[in-house]
Parts: structure tokens; C-alpha cells; sequence
């Protein structure tokens, strides 16, 4: 049996570990393993490389993804996926492990539903926005990228006594703000999902300043939308003088935490299994502390729902 | 009503972060909040303080405890655990709640018993040795402290090719040194709980080294005994030069990650919710992601147990 | 003999460190020792404290200032300096040591002229603008904060195959943004010292390109204006795809780094030394490995030059 | 033209970017250069390959040496060195850099002294003792990894009121526990080069104690011999708990800071240019922001004076 390795979509860190515990575990079970380079991109140009033991040495611990990724407009045609079949079966690929987000586990299901090779989808992304699953690799890391940048900003915030405002990733959901929110001490949180209005928010932080705090960091999903007119909002309803901080791409690498290593790891291992097990089109995910496998279409179209009592929590501890 | 907030025991990155959290949403809800200093020692020495809103800001990142912490002989005596309740009532105190591991616990559940004082525990020790709850405060910084310090030891040990020894802590559980070594891609892992011989451990790093591996790092639990007796036995058995370094305490400070900060946030609201409920003894954990009470006088009688399949699976990803 | 210590302008990590050696050096010879907080702003409000050998106690590492700064426009017109001179001197201070950047030892100089109290500045900004000297507190530390970041962006970078351009602090200079570049291996680098045609710029990635290196990260100083038109340019001139980062305000905060500490140490203890030697107007700094002392006017006045053959070096190193 | 380039002995974190100067300053002037695989074994065993401009990509960040190092008893015999001398003949290489400390150069004098290869030493080693440049590739990595450890464990210390004493490394010579004393804030440093009676330690440690200093942190030189008997000595004499961390290999690994990549380009283009000049033995140093060079066998014979005025200044700022 041969089984094919491809990263897609935004990089995450811990892929390089989830590709790691892929090619372990299946080579001593007497299975080949090959990497797809570039993502879709690559798999549609034959970029098709094989993966042992040794070659995936002294990666656990990298930012990014060795394989390399990539958008890929032509996979998003009928003809790109048919394409992309005829490679894997040309390939004698009898088994494909799509590490990625939800745009690149719709593309495995079109691509197994032509081809019928198997697919099996490991959530990796930094918004951590897939269904029927806790947690995505690579999301652990970016939280704690952001709280750490946000730890700087504050010595300044405390420094000068003013408003801060951070933006923070997660394309349109909120789970990295309300996160990165609730560790960092943010004084308010604004995600997508919970509807604020400004007024209320310029209250909030005049209380705090009653109360005697002198700083305020405000963490906002990007999500949200324009954030720098937020900013000048609360420029304007206040008396505080408000900086903007868009955290950007530094979220996205950096080397994986040890729960993002750890996740991978397992999340790899289950992947291979379930290939082993004959399973057609599914994803490997965590609920709680059990690992589960959820049908690859079904996880495509749920959308996964923010922890509102989470977020209450983290406002009822801000001051 | 009055409670009492003590840290006790050795310190965990995320303490501060759950004095926080135990403030900040007491007061709202019109309970007045005192610290107790220095663990049991400062109970003894009626150390008591007022805390507000405020003085538990900008805390939330820092490691170590505010509160300071101890070891107190005094307090293991009936005369102390005494003592230490009659302080708690003429402080007029209703509940306290203990911050600290599984020897604080016991202290706790005697004070509640001499005195009727409703405790609540809140695990909080890098060695996630309490039972009852799959994390402790403070684990998840510690395992990324000590997999950042491997991170930084592998540079020497590639440049080198050298088998590296690294030992953590964790008393004479195993919890920490698994997670660690999964995560840091150690080649062996040794802990307590699973019995090894040095000869398989030296065949594997021979084996290792035929499939052109140049280095290992080997990470040891403190509570096998004699790590260094591991080093000499190996250097005799193989041809390999063999490094040592115990990573000693910087396992235990540090700002405390996401996840730390996290788990203190919701396990100190959990810990007011309980005192508010009535409860009389017991301990807040997690299990998957659901939070539970659980008594705390049995918590203190159970062994946790180790995920030994995770073990194997660390042993079959190394190489 | 009564000295006054304030930070003003841009906060600058390693500032605390400054503070600390002042009060430390100064307590045992004999000084008393108060700070002024806010910057020129707590002056003109009287916001003096006292400061002991144990109020500086555990802030080396703290980034920031503890003192807070401002900016204060009121003290930009003569009458603010003259307030400023008398509350100076109806609080008997008899000396002040200013911790800060250019426009802060314009005010002092001013404050020296009206009402002759001894001035000592002490360099402090993360843009290492002020001249006479090599460096000033917090430069080395911005360095590694944006180097650090630029690592992580590059994970992304290699990853993607992109384009990716990072725009540093630096106000309207390149000393940051060169020593970024040269330290983080940037393909391009650009400052307003030195005149780039973007024409000159494409044609380096597309040659970088044909080498075979599939990503190139572009370090630009805030200083050169419009960073986004760079990147929307180099996007029609090439077939590269292109990203965006400004790194923000993460750069000024954080733990200062070993050498931003010892600066700060060193400059402290001299521009102490300074005031007790009767220097009336003058600024502590670096050249080589020897401490300068300067007139302080005279620094405001001149144009520090930014080192171009470095600048030819890290061209000559890039590809 | 032909060069080659080695590092011998303990790695250093910078190596890799003095590797990636000298291949990419050398190869656009129609220079070849080829590595030296591990050290002076490797040289004797004839491990030798080509570099060009993109083997030396994505290097600049990393710790240790991609070219490996290794000690070599044999090249200590004059029938090593002349095998050596052979071996840089019979590979057509007209000029060796030598990266590496004392011991390397030591070799590297020897080396051409039968050879008459020109050799240039570049210094690179944590332990900052080499004689006539100010610093050497890696000292401020180190320094840095040591603070940052140190300012974690002060989390522990300011929580339980202990002593800390904490062990760096440095082999005989005190530079990196002074430098790493001073800026870490150590109430007391211990080094080789200056007498310390342990009664006066204790004073100290009890006058901090009186002004009202809860913990102290002790930074120990290795050099000064078994720290353990210091730890135990101050048990004896004071009431306080001691603790004792040996911070070990963690230092001699992790990311190079920026410094030690400016450091590490600017020392790989001076040592090309000695050789294009047609020096014959000699190595690249700092004073003060001067390169120089000086005759590599006068620096094997000089020994480094430690600044004393630093550390009683160090000194005088602890409490």
C-alpha cells in the first residue's frame, strides 16, 4: 500500500510534526509513503517526492511545512480535480492524507469522490474554524504567538497609559481573538460572532479608567471587519488616545508548542489508521480527550460554533 | 461572605493567573476576598491581605505566585492544622480555597476537618501528578519550557553527534517527562512507571545510529533514581560519547502559556462557584473539556495513572 | 545633593535598567534620589516619588518604563520649560538625569537654560537616532524583537513561496531596518539614507529567483514613506506574489535584552558620576567600548550618519 | 582561488551565519570554497564538500554548524597535523578559515606551520576567552540564553524565598557568569579570576536580607570549581534554603541573537579579505567597532584580562 502526504491551504505550525508521525508510523507497518509538494499545485504538476524514515528527522520542531503549500485556483475546477485523480492513480497512490483547513478537505472530497482514492483530512490551521473538532493543529501556537506579542505590547500600554488595539488572525470567526482575548487579559474582546456596539465598549473602558486602570488592550478577529475605523471611534467617543497593532503573519509560523506537536503527532498516527482500516473519505479529529473520525463531506459543511460562555467568562474577568 | 485565597506548595507558572480569575469574579458577585501569604506558613503567622480588583491586575502573565508560597513542617501537625483553623475563623473567613498539588490537598482536607472551613482545591503543579483531572495549572508551561531547552540542546547535539541525556523534573512521576519527550522527539524515554533495561536502551540507540541517525537526546524522568548512572552505563555499553544536563529549575518559572492561563482562568471561577454552592470539600478538574468536582479527600488517596499508550506511540514515532 | 531621574518620549526596553543603576549607584554615595513620573507631563503636575535601594528591586528585566512617560506638548512652549525649571527647584532637585531620545534632550536643554539645574541625558530609544554615540538603551532589543519576528514570518515564507515585506520602526531613520536586514539574512533592505529604485529592487528577486531561492523577505524602515506601495509595485513588476507586515508596536516592549541591560547599567552609573563631577548640560554615551561625555546641545544638533559600508555588506550577503 | 572552512571544538551559536558570509562574499569574487566536515576529524578523513550561494540559504538563524564539529586527539600529534597538511594539498585548497576557539587555532597554527596553507582563524566560542578581539561568535547568544533562564528561575525564587545559585559555563574564565551576573541582576558573582572568601558572601547575602531583599540569586562561574560545596557552605553559614540549578548545554544552542550574526558576517568577510590579501596566519577580532587582525600564534599565547571595573560596578548595583 502507498499512501500519499499532502499540506494545503494556510501553513500551520505542527504539519511538519503530523508528517512526521505519518511517514513513522506507516513505514514499519510495510507502507510506502510519498509527499505531494505545493499542495494542489503541485499534485496537478507531479510533484511527488518519497518519504522515509530519515527524511522526516529534526522536523518536529519546525514552523511551516517542509512539503511546501500553495492556493491553487485550477483544483477548483472539474477538470483540475479529474486532473488531479488521474496523477494519484498514476501514481498508485491508494491512500491520501490531506493535512490542511476546511477549503483543502473540500477539495479531498471532490478529488475522492472522482477518483475514488481514499481520503483522510488532519485539521491544520491557526483559526482553528473546522468542525467537529476541538482543536486543529497549529492553533495552540498562534494563541500563544499573539499572547506573547500582546505581553510586549503592554509594556508600552502601561508605559504611556493609552488604548491599545490589537488585531489578531482567524479569516471570519472569532476563536483566535476570544482566546487570545481571555489568556492575554485583553479589557475587551470584539469577534464576529457576538454582536458589540462601540458605545458600549467606550463605557467599559471609561469604567476601567474610574476604577484606576490606566491601559487598555482591546483584542479584535480580524473578522470583524475594519478595525481602523473602530479605532478612530473610540478615538472620537473617548478621551484616550488609542494605537493599532495588526499582529500579521508572525502568527502563522514560529516553532509548534508542544501541545501542537503533540496533537499532530496523534492526529498523524489516527490518519494512517484509518487509511489502514479501509475508510473512504473521513477526518481525524478530538473531542474532549478522545480522538474521532467524522465523515470528511459532513465536517465541509458544518460550521463550528464559539464558546459564548467562554467569552462571558473572559468579560466577567476584565476590568 | 469572606474567602481566603492560599498558594501552597511548590510554584506553577498560571498560579497568579487563577488569583486573578478567583478575584475578579468574587467581588462582582459581592464576596470579599483575602490572600493568605506564604502557603501554610503564613496562615500560621495570620499573613492575611485584602485583595481587589486591581490588585490583581497585570498579574495574569506573571509566573511564580504574588502570594509567595512555603513548605511548613508546623502545619503536618494536628497542633498546626489547629492552630492554622482557628486563624481561619477569628479572619472570619468562609472558604478557602488551596492553589497547590496533592501535600496541600491533605493539608486542606485536615483544616476542613478540624475546623469545618469549606476548602476547594485548584490543581496547580508542573508535575500533573493529582488525580481526578487530566491537567494541572502550570504542566503545559513546564512542558514547553523543557521542550524549548531540548530544542535548543539538539543544535549542540547534531553539531556534535553525541547521545544527549536530558533529565526533568516531575517527583517520581513520569507525566511530565512523557510529554516532553513526545513532543521533543526524544529517541528513548525513560520513567518511572515503565520498566526498561539499559541493554535495550542501548540497542535501540545502536540501531538508531545504523539507519544514520547521529544523535539521540534521551529525556529521563527525575524519579527513575540515578540518571547519571544511565549515562555511565551507556557510554560503556556503546561506542557513544554521552552528555548530561539536568534542566533543574527553569522547568518551573516563566510566564505561564495560553493554555496555563487558560485552565487557572476557568478552574478559579469553577473554585467560587463551589464555595458559593455550599460545597465542604472538594476539588476542581478537567476531564476532556468538562469541567468537575470532585471530593477532595479522595483525590488525595488516588494514584494517577499514565497513558501508556501514548508512551508506545512516543517509542514507535522516535528513530 | 538631590537628583531627579524621568523617562520621557518613546518608552525604550532596558529604561528600568537605567533607573535601577542610577538609584543603586547613587543611594550609597550619599544622594537622594526621586523620580519624576509621566515624563515632562508628571513634571509640570509635581508627580515626584522617592525612590529607595529596594523600590529598584526586580525591574532589570522589565521592559518599559516604571516611571511612565508622555509626551507633552505644553512643555514645548517657553512658559511649560519655565514652569518645569520651578517646580524642579522648589523640590531642591539639584540635578536631573533625562532617559529618552533627541526630542526629550531638546526639552532638557531648555529646562538647564532657564533655570540652571545640571542636566545628564542618557540615550534611550529603540531608533538609535541620537548622536555621539554608537548605540543608546533598547536598540539591541528592538533588533532581536523584529529579527525574531522575521524568523517566524520566514517559516510562512519558505513555506508559501512569496514575497514578503516587513516594515520596521525607526521614525524617519534606517538604523533599525539596516540592522534588521543585515542580521535576519533580508534579500533587500530599504532605508531612507540611501536612494533605492524599485525597477533595481525587482530585478534583485527576479535574479535571487533564477538562483533558485523561492522567497525573498524585504526588511523596509517605516521611514520610507509609503511601505504598501512597494508592495503593490513589486506585485505588477513581477509575477511574485506579495505580503505585508508592519510589526507595530511589539518592537518597543519586552524583556530588554543582556546588552540593552548593561547599557543601561553602565550609562546610569556615568551619568550619575556626572552630576556629582558638576557637569552642567551634557549626555552620557557609547563609543567603541568607551564611555563619551558630550554636550548635550550639541548632540540635538547633529545629524548621526548610518554606517553604508555595513549597509554594502548586507547587500553582499543577500541573495 | 580555492578556500576551505571548518569549526572545531564546542559550537557556537553564529557559526552557521559566519559560514553563509564567507561562501557568499567569497563566490561572486571567483573564489571556490569548500566545508570541512567535523572539525579536524573530518579534515583527516578527507570529508570535504563544495558550498555554494544557496547551501548556505535559510542557515542565518540556525544554532550549531551545519558542517558539524567534533575534538580530535589525533590532529594533537604531529603525524595528524602533517596528515592534515597533506590532505589541504592533495584538495587543491589554497587558504583555510578556521572557526572555533583557542584549541582550534592552536591546531590552525600548527596546521600551516607544516603546511604553509594560510590559515585565519574567525573566534567563535561562548566562553568569550579568546585574547585580542573584545568578543567572540556566540558570547552574546549565550549571555543571553543564560539571563533569560535566570529570570525564569527568579520566578520560583521570589515566590519560595530561597538563594539561588545558579552555575554557567565559561570553562576557566569568568566573562560569560560576569556578564551574565550583571545583567541578570545577581546579588552575588562568583568567578575564577577574582578571590571570594565565602563568610563575605554570607554577609552580603544577610545585609540584602536585612534592607529587606526576600531572595538573592548567585551566578557561579564553572571555573571557580565545585559550586556544590559553595551551596552547601552558605546552608551552613545562613538560615537560608539554598538551591542549585547547573544551567548546562541549554547555553550552547538556540537561534544566534542578532549580534551574533552581525558579529559572525562581518568576521566571515573580514577573514575572506585576509586571505585575498595574502596574510598567512592570522585571525579577525573586535575592539571597540574596529575589525582587526593580529598573528593567531601571539592571541594563543595571550590571556584575556576579565574587566574588573565591570564587576565591581556589578557589585555596587546588586542588593
Amino acid at each position: 500500500m502507498k499512501i500519499g502526504v499532502i499540506t494545503s491551504g494556510g501553513d500551520a505550525p505542527g504539519m511538519n510534526a503530523a508528517i512526521r508521525a505519518i511517514v513513522r508510523y506507516a513505514i514499519p507497518k510495510g507502507l510506502r509513503v510519498v509527499g505531494i509538494e505545493r499542495g494542489y499545485s503541485g499534485l496537478l504538476e507531479g510533484q511527488i517526492v518519497p518519504l522515509d524514515l530519515r527524511s522526516v528527522g529534526r522536523i518536529i520542531n519546525l514552523g511551516g511545512t517542509v512539503l511546501k503549500t500553495s492556493r491553487c485556483p485550477e483544483f477548483k475546477t472539474p477538470e483540475g480535480v479529474q486532473k488531479g485523480g488521474e496523477i494519484l492513480k498514476s501514481n498508485d497512490i491508494d491512500g491520501l492524507i490531506v493535512i490542511g483547513g476546511e477549503g483543502s478537505f473540500k477539495g479531498a472530497v471532490e478529488l475522492n469522490r472522482v477518483s475514488g482514492v481514499p481520503v483522510v483530512g488532519v485539521p491544520a490551521t491557526i483559526d482553528n474554524d473546522v468542525a467537529e473538532t476541538d482543536e486543529t493543529i497549529g492553533f495552540d501556537t498562534a494563541v500563544n504567538t499573539a499572547v506573547s506579542a500582546i505581553d510586549r505590547i503592554r509594556d508600552t500600554a502601561l508605559s504611556y497609559e493609552r488604548v491599545f488595539v490589537v488585531e489578531v488572525m482567524g479569516r471570519d470567526r472569532g476563536f483566535l481573538a476570544l482566546e487570545v482575548g481571555l489568556t492575554a487579559g485583553a479589557g475587551v474582546i470584539l469577534v464576529p460572532e457576538i454582536e458589540f456596539d462601540l458605545d458600549g465598549v467606550c463605557e467599559r473602558l471609561m469604567t476601567y479608567h474610574e476604577r484606576g486602570k490606566a491601559t487598555s488592550i482591546i483584542v479584535a478577529a480580524e473578522g470583524i471587519g475594519d478595525t481602523s475605523a473602530v479605532v478612530r471611534c473610540i478615538e472620537e467617543k473617548t478621551s484616550f488616545e488609542v494605537r493599532f497593532t495588526k499582529l500579521g503573519y508572525i502568527q502563522r509560523g514560529g516553532s509548534p508548542t508542544a501541545r501542537s506537536r503533540r496533537l499532530a503527532s496523534v492526529f498523524g498516527v489516527h490518519a494512517v489508521e484509518l487509511l489502514l482500516s479501509g475508510a473512504g473519505r473521513s477526518m481525524v479529529g478530538i473531542q474532549g480527550t478522545t480522538i474521532v473520525h467524522r465523515d470528511l463531506e459532513e465536517v465541509t459543511k458544518k460550521r463550528k460554533t464559539l464558546d459564548e460562555k467562554l467569552y462571558e467568562l473572559a468579560m466577567e474577568l476584565a476590568m
